[in-house]
């Protein structure tokens, strides 16, 4: 894979404009009966028109074989190798409740559970107390003082909340301190290597302090913390690629992926026409647009293949709106497949299509997993899709003399 | 290539069953006359079903223009990337013989030559004196007492044995003690590096006094080695995928490479449908089969094309033996091509096809090397069978959260 030094050198500003629009949970799997995939059987004139008039092919977001998560799904479309680039579950975490995270920042996962007299917890999610609870609990906990850093202590749902150390030096190379298992007592948290042993004590002192504070609130009596990690600090898709980088994207896991790379989160609506809409309003302000469905994921993972289709159809009749713009690239793939079939996240490729001014036009004439895989592109690493749309919308330099 | 360190990591145990069958030296080159391989010669309705109803690709068994021998075919199709790990000549040779080889072992292969009164080589052969002669040597060879170690001389075929000095701290690099040329003196072991002295010592001690015990079996009078090579202590595939492999193999070379992956090797008899019987015996006890067809290879090596076609038209004709175990995965493929044409092995892709209700089916219609070059898996290196096997059998968790 390219160095992203490399690419910065070869990278420069123009003003021609990439779209990448990604269909979160893309690719499928063919329901028995039709044979037929979920983009196979949606009914998608428009991707299908920009499939025949770009190039396509079909890409692997990790290698071949391997089931990613969001974190490394988008990582690799950014351009990121998710290999060798991680975003850890506490940053994922802080990143899903819109927390604005900084550099140097270390995101832990929470849950309330119940502990007994003895200390021992006899209940890993406290009883799932209500989002409500939760609030007025992380209300209470940010009270809590903590030597020389800066505690954020913020409520997701139900038992789950999300613990920020904010502070110069810390690093997150810390143990869970959730044990597992009920009928054990909360771990502490120790440091896997000298550096994060302030992080560790940090975590031991907050840990200790939320007992206190929580005494009284059973059953949501004591915290227990897992995933300690550190904000990954990527070089940005504006000192790699020189390039004015913007997210348009209704959930916030994605607007924070999107920030990792230095991108602006743009406000937007909650539905695909919304997003759309917020492309087309600031569509002079930035020369790169991430535009991110979620619906055909958690379609997909419902396992409601119907749903992920009328998605489908939803995103092909306002494609147009996008078009329309004439963006002198548009990228159009997912950052995994979700089959409806399978109803999570899979290994398989996604299709892709790139639509351009300086395309070689290939064979494929429909937007499909099965048409995608004979295309000009042939099968790729996803963290290959940036330099591909750099190179078409003529911002990368020739390499040597 | 994704790391095995990596695929430990995602790699979870399951009820899921895989089988490889592994067609030795299965893709060959089309017959002028015809225009067609000995794949696509040979009468294989059942591959052409299960190619069919399963995605299929090409494997590249080391990288584009490597011919591999049999060691890097099968560290490949086991997952190993066979340009990291190797498999030294007196290893494979060990390994053909059925000996039991075990870690830290060095292993290296022999020749009985014949020397003159001056201790000059002059037939690198001795002759080619018989099985039954060699064996006879061997016996008294094996007598040589070597300080602290123990001695193993086997022998192979005609004038070829095996040596093998078991004991601690052995390293295997040694340079090879055959001068190649006759009218040379048989060269001393010599040590490649500190580490490898003690070995060189022992081997020299070992070549005197064999040269004492064959002083009256002229023409075998002396040894000549090379091929020095170690056990090279491969994480198993129990370690790495939390599997309990098992190897079916009628040949003894292939099953001492299966025994180096850590599978278990399973008795078994001559033929096909022998191997296939002990899959069917054995089925309730594994959760991988490998399992491997010799005669596909032989009869390429004899350039006996019409042989080929008749193996694989019978390993067809059992294949319902193999689908009615209703295996969750089966991937056939090859550890590298031999088509007749060439009598020899060759650097030519070879086709695979994976099997398996997890899998997106492409176009492909029949197993052949043609049709498998349009397939849905695309072309990839043979170590990346492995992860593709294990994601298909639902036996490797998400990649991050």
């Amino acid at each position: 894979m390219l160095s992203l030094e490399f690419l910065g050198e070869l990278a420069q500003q123009t003003s021609t404009k990439i779209v990448l629009l990604v269909l979160d949970g893309l690719g499928g799997l063919p329901r028995p009966d039709t044979g037929k995939t979920e983009l196979e059987t949606a009914r998608t004139p428009n991707l299908d028109r920009l499939a025949a008039e770009g190039v396509c092919g079909v890409v692997d977001p990790v290698a071949r074989g391997i089931t990613p998560g969001s974190g490394p799904g988008h990582l690799g479309l950014f351009g990121y190798d998710p290999l060798q680039f991680t975003v850890g579950r506490g940053v994922l975490e802080a990143l899903g409740i819109d927390f604005d995270l900084q550099k140097g920042d270390v995101a832990v996962r929470g849950n309330f559970c119940t502990v007994d007299a003895h200390g021992l917890v006899v209940d890993r999610r406290a009883g799932r107390i209500t989002t409500e609870t939760n609030r007025e609990l992380c209300d209470k906990l940010s009270g809590i003082a903590l030597d020389g850093i800066e505690l954020h202590v913020v409520p997701v749902k139900e038992h789950r909340l999300v613990v920020v150390f904010r502070g110069d030096g810390l690093e997150a190379d810390v143990a869970d301190t959730d044990p597992q298992l009920v009928g054990k007592p909360p771990l502490a948290a120790v440091a896997h290597s000298p550096n994060a042993r302030r992080t560790a004590d940090l975590a031991n002192d907050f840990i200790s302090k939320a007992r206190s504070v929580l005494a009284d609130s059973h059953p949501a009596n004591m915290v227990l913390l897992r995933g300690f990690s550190q904000h990954p600090d990527l070089p940005t898709m504006q000192e790699i690629y020189k390039l004015t980088p913007a997210a348009i994207a209704s959930y916030p896991m994605y607007r924070g992926l999107a920030k990792l790379a230095g991108m602006k989160v743009l406000e937007t609506g909650a539905s695909v026409a919304d997003e759309i809409e917020t492309l087309e309003q600031r569509y002079g302000e930035h020369d790169f647009f991430f535009l991110h469905v979620k619906k055909t994921d958690s379609f997909g993972e419902d396992g409601n293949f119907d749903g992920k289709v009328a998605v489908l159809e939803e995103v092909d009749g306002l494609l147009p709106m996008i078009t329309g713009l004439s963006p002198d690239v548009i990228v159009v793939t997912g950052d995994h497949s979700t089959p409806a079939l399978l109803k999570g996240h899979s290994w398989h490729p996604v299709p892709i299509l790139l639509h351009s001014g300086t395309c070689r036009c290939d064979s494929v004439a429909d937007f499909s997993e099965g048409s995608c895989v004979g295309g000009g592109l042939g099968r790729f690493p996803a963290a290959e899709i940036m330099p591909l749309a750099m190179a078409h919308a003529q911002k990368l330099a020739k390499y040597g003399a």
